[in-house]
């Protein structure tokens, strides 16, 4: 009997007094190596790449926190136990993890503050731009708390006066979104607040378009890219916003509690700092990321995450993962009864999709696939109510026939 | 021959492919229970605590960054690997942890924000509180940066003046501290940034004290309790200030990023938050600490921490770190050219101590030190230039005789 890593890690795990198995002495032996951009439909390669995370059930949740693969795990806590021999002298080595990010996203050198999520990111962007009373910031009715907070926080204590559209959901094209945004846009307009993709329904936004745009007429880009590094490939540097907000324990797969965000070069010198440390007066990047004591071993994790992504290919990811949500969403539009609001063209969509079952609530339908393990997202925020479900590069298409099975056996009653 | 725990880890530490040995299957045989509250010279009790942790060499840098023991690197690594299984699902019951903090720190109920550390507690408060341009800030020159820059940089962007003051180092009594800061405060005074303790030589501060009488007159008080919780016992609701702020991975032993704000009942509703997220407009202690997705395996962590100490308690851990102070100044004090910093009165003297060696830099002795992996403190911040030691719950007599005999040989030399 040759048991698999995942098998052998569900015994360990199971074990009481478990140990945590380091990667080198794993009894798999002919365990064969990790795979290399594997296309879209190489199953034997996504199941070894699968092999690598401990999920119990079927996890279809990456748009609310990723799973980490063992490598993540392994590097975090090895450095935990090295930091507690050596107590503060155990150092990440920052400047490298810096390099393998930029080199990740598309960044421009020195552009990059690892904070602790998205949220923390949109908050140091909104409340380091200096905005008057009166200032407007636009965005759409279909943004993430973490995106939406930072303004109407503002907008109480500042006076600023944050606004939204409904945003076209099922575009034609870029032409439709990028319309909609500037229909919307005031003389009083200084900031467009965009979600790169709608954590609602998965839409991808044109925003290297609307930046462009905006930037033409003076106003400030703010980027809620929560969801695009690790799930697209991306080039941060061509979508040239003023602030890229991110997670990197999302589509990236790290260490949860981290973050980022991007800033340009430009903004570093005239953006305040939200949180005032040794480095608060630096014209530097220095100036949002020095927060005080963090957690360094998060940091060995993210290396390690950076690592397992570029292994495989970022091209090789995006593909699978947006190849598997294509299929999911023309399985889902064939059960009768279901309304998908995911994008119904292929470029506009990503690798989320949001439907509704008439007559059974999204938040109904999460319980029915919670007790089968399937882990998903109810959307209930801005008065929606979708149930959305996440493919990435561990999701099998066994995942999603099972997934599916339960859907169809609740839609016919 | 009988290996302790600590060879033991030592052994496995220094293995290729290391597998973290957890708390129960150790094969220490006949290791002794933890012992509950050890006088200050029990030695066999406290190498028994010390056995607890990996720290390699002697680490007399608590005051920077507390080493954790086994449990609390168990708690950590355990819920890290049951979170990958679940994704999400792992909860750690923040409640219970909440209570069980209150009730360390003598906190009111629903008092407590976990946030990441001091830095960030200290600027939630400072930038919190509704001041206006020219409203004063007054504080002493023995500052940390983590409890100034907030300030500097509201003095900055608001226009708030961030006023400073000598503080007396070695007091008579707590009347010489409080008649300090009056001699200080100006009509325009708005707020005391008090720390309990100074980071810079150990001086404890009566706080309650300068809290009644600020509040007297309408002045705000917060404090930077960096070092305090799990040092000394602390009761905040009798210290009653506005806003306390911590760092729970210095004395406390949790999990490195986890620090917390302890605010005043009265101060929920009319304290801005710094990070807006879902629960920014909620009317209590959410409105400060719901910051986006963050690392639950480290409250998982602080509660193992708390758990330990409470398990020792907390005056017997108070009375041996502050013992083994006072015995190292005075041992200090004995050396040629020494000149010590720190209160040379016990009521004022807390865990740390700091002092100079004429002749050699503190940046000199430090390397000497840390030569013979040694971990020390050197405090070159607002002009000063001392070597700082903390003596804490894993410090054992034979680290200070060993600290002691480099220090009396570099002075002989």
């Amino acid at each position: 009997m040759t048991l698999s890593r995942r098998d052998l890690l569900a015994l360990a795990v199971a074990m009481p007094g478990f140990s945590w198995l380091a990667r080198a002495p794993l009894p798999t032996r002919s365990e064969a190596p990790m795979p290399s951009a594997p296309g879209p439909e190489d199953e034997p390669a996504w199941e070894r790449i699968a092999n690598e995370f401990v999920i119990d059930g079927i996890h279809l949740n990456t748009g609310t926190v990723g799973a980490s693969p063992l490598a993540v795990l392994q590097a975090t806590i090895q450095h935990m136990r090295a930091f507690e021999r050596m107590i503060g002298q155990e150092a990440v080595d920052v400047p490298a993890l810096k390099k393998e990010l930029e080199s990740f996203l598309g960044a421009w050198p020195g552009s990059i503050a690892i904070l602790r999520n998205t949220t923390e990111a949109m908050n140091v962007a909104a409340n380091g731009i200096a905005l008057e009373p009166g200032d407007e910031i636009l965005s759409t009715t279909h943004e993430h708390i973490g995106g939406r907070c930072c303004w109407e926080l503002l907008a109480k204590r500042r006076g600023v006066v944050y606004r939204t559209f409904a945003p076209p959901l099922d575009p034609r094209n870029d032409d439709d979104v990028i319309q909609a945004w500037q229909a919307n846009v005031t003389p009083r307009t200084k900031v467009l607040s965009i979600s790169h993709v709608l954590f609602s329904t998965g839409l991808l936004q044109p925003v290297q378009a609307l930046v462009r745009w905006a930037r033409g007429r003076g106003i400030i880009s703010v980027i809620d890219g929560a969801h695009p590094p690790g799930m697209l490939v991306n080039d941060l540097a061509s979508v040239d916003a003023d602030f890229y907000a991110t997670s990197t324990h999302k589509w990236l797969l790290g260490p949860k509690g981290t973050g980022l965000l991007v800033v340009r070069p430009d903004r570093m010198a005239t953006t305040w700092p939200l949180i005032g440390s040794g480095d608060w007066a630096a014209e530097d990047i220095r100036r949002f990321e020095h927060v005080g004591t963090s957690n360094d071993s998060l940091l060995a994790g993210l290396r390690a995450a950076v690592a397992f992504q570029q292994g495989i290919g970022r091209e090789a990811i995006e593909r699978r993962a947006r190849s598997l949500a294509t299929g999911l969403d023309s399985a889902l539009r064939g059960i009768p009864r279901v309304k998908v609001f995911s994008p119904s063209r292929v470029s506009h969509r990503t690798a989320m999709v949001a439907f509704q079952l008439d007559g059974v609530s999204a938040e109904k339908l999460q319980g029915i696939l919670g007790q089968a393990r399937i882990r998903t997202r109810r959307i209930a925020e801005s008065g929606l109510e979708y149930l959305r479900l996440s493919t990435h590069l561990y999701t099998l298409p066994r995942d999603l026939d099972r997934t599916l099975e339960i859907l169809r056996t609740t839609a016919r009653g």
